[in-house]
């Protein structure tokens, strides 16, 4: 299911869709109408944090809700009819980023002797976090070198500290797209990378998390990141360099891991910088960033 | 002022204290007392957020207290009848660090090629704060190499963005003292200092948050860390290479600053890993970070 944070007529709700689907179910009124006993959560955070019934009473809504939709049609609301927030507007804490974790990548950016041994953790603030769609500012009074990275998002699902490689896949509450938009002259000149990737609203994030996904299906995957439909970025899911279990055995042998917590997974090759000469982002670019089974996250520059 | 979250008979309760004075106010009981239309806030972001008419009427009820001590005694409790915990629990954003801020801990980590001409910031997860007194376990089943740093940090008081030098000191609400425990082997094996930087418990801050602090009166302060009474770092905190008033200003460029942001100004030289040979801590250390305006930090290893 693809679960989302919608505005519709003026009320922020939770909403679930189907891949296929024009519509989304509005969760709260469709728990009203098909499960009354049980509270829908008010935001993303609280629905991951209840966990797997939280997901088996969506599921039963959606599918008494297409049931009758004859009767109940204002459950739904079609494409077009709402707008779609970033999922999780403030996880518990900064997006963690991986840095060079697509080998091409790491050459692009350097060289071969930039691939790394050991993942490369960065983060960004909350308040980079905007929506599909939302326009992001290029800050073009202290960067003049904006970057786009398609990357795969994990969004975990419970408390774990001293996750196993096979255990993590039970602590991952699904999957969403994410764009870690550089500033990259800041990023060289502060050399630690927070401050270039943590400008307001240099991370859109969405449009939805897609729960239950299995591993055999995500590796299927290839992410593409288009600007103004010109293809820059795309790659199998499997050419990371640490796949989804390490990240997630990694930084939670010290750390513990949170309900809500962002994990981006690193970007393929094709960045602005690494093309000869570099191409950055410029005000009215569009950037798009696809996962087949994920969804498609556009964002224009202004 | 100085700001603190205890827990006294199992309460948990936002208290103010004097330095010289070997009493803590409990500031829910006090505003009940002396401020009855007021309510007390639940917990120090709160506190933060209604700023100058919080510390306002905590002067005010701490006056009528003092005041009143023959009649309502009860109001406050000595140091050792309370327990101090972490000033802030979960700030914003990560707490924010910057590396390499006294020129001689740069050249004791590298050389004089690593004094920084743009602040290196990197990040904190709030899983590694812990309060004054508490145990911080070593982690020694994934890292030989903790180090301490003793920091000044700065909370900051309200949000702002594109914050000038002149106008820095109006975001500050307070200052505490931080320890930036760092694993120095992970820190190398992941270079952004992310990972080895946020083990759980890594952080502890407190006890305190001084508020009112004048530039003039800050300046004049030394920081001192001590592992088992052995003088390990000593500096003026004239010796920052980036000031207060310049890392408000630098992070607050693209990124907007929010009440409770904490920002840790970097360490003296004399950590561990500068020793020759280096000098890792071990089970039983104690680590004291003081500055004497603003109050002793104090932990120890297991």
């Amino acid at each position: 299911m693809h679960l989302l944070v919608v505005s519709h007529e003026g009320i922020e709700t939770l909403a679930a869709k189907q891949m296929s689907s024009d519509k989304a179910l509005l969760l709260e009124k469709a728990f009203q109408l098909y499960s009354p006993g049980t509270e829908c959560p008010a935001d993303m955070i609280s629905a991951i944090s209840l966990g797997e019934p939280f997901l088996t009473t969506v599921d039963s809504v959606y599918e008494q809700a297409v049931h009758n939709e004859a009767v109940n049609n204002d459950v739904f609301v079609k494409d077009g009819e709402f707008q779609t927030l970033t999922p999780i507007k403030h996880p518990p804490k900064n997006v963690m980023c991986v840095g060079k974790n697509y080998a091409a990548h790491a050459i692009e950016m350097g060289s071969a002797k930039d691939i790394p041994d050991h993942p490369l953790i960065f983060t960004k603030a909350h308040t980079t976090i905007c929506a599909h769609q939302d326009n992001v500012s290029l800050h073009s009074d202290i960067t003049e070198q904006v970057d786009y990275e398609g990357e795969l998002a994990i969004v975990i699902g419970k408390k774990g500290t001293k996750i196993e490689r096979e255990d993590a896949w039970d602590y991952i509450f699904g999957f969403t797209l994410l764009n870690d938009i550089t500033a990259r002259d800041l990023q060289a000149r502060h050399k630690q990378f927070f401050v270039g990737k943590s400008l307001d609203g240099f991370c859109p994030i969405g449009p939805s998390i897609v729960t239950r996904l299995s591993e055999e299906e995500l590796l299927k995957e290839t992410i593409t990141t288009t600007v103004n439909d010109e293809v820059r970025q795309q790659a199998p899911l499997t050419d990371m360099i640490f796949d989804v279990r390490e990240l997630i055995h990694v930084l939670s042998k010290g750390m513990t891991l949170e309900p809500g917590d962002i994990i981006a997974t690193g970007t393929p090759s094709g960045v602005g910088k690494g093309m000869k000469p570099p191409k950055f982002l410029k005000a009215g670019d569009e950037v798009v960033i696809t996962i087949p089974a994920i969804g498609e996250l556009r964002n224009q520059m202004v």
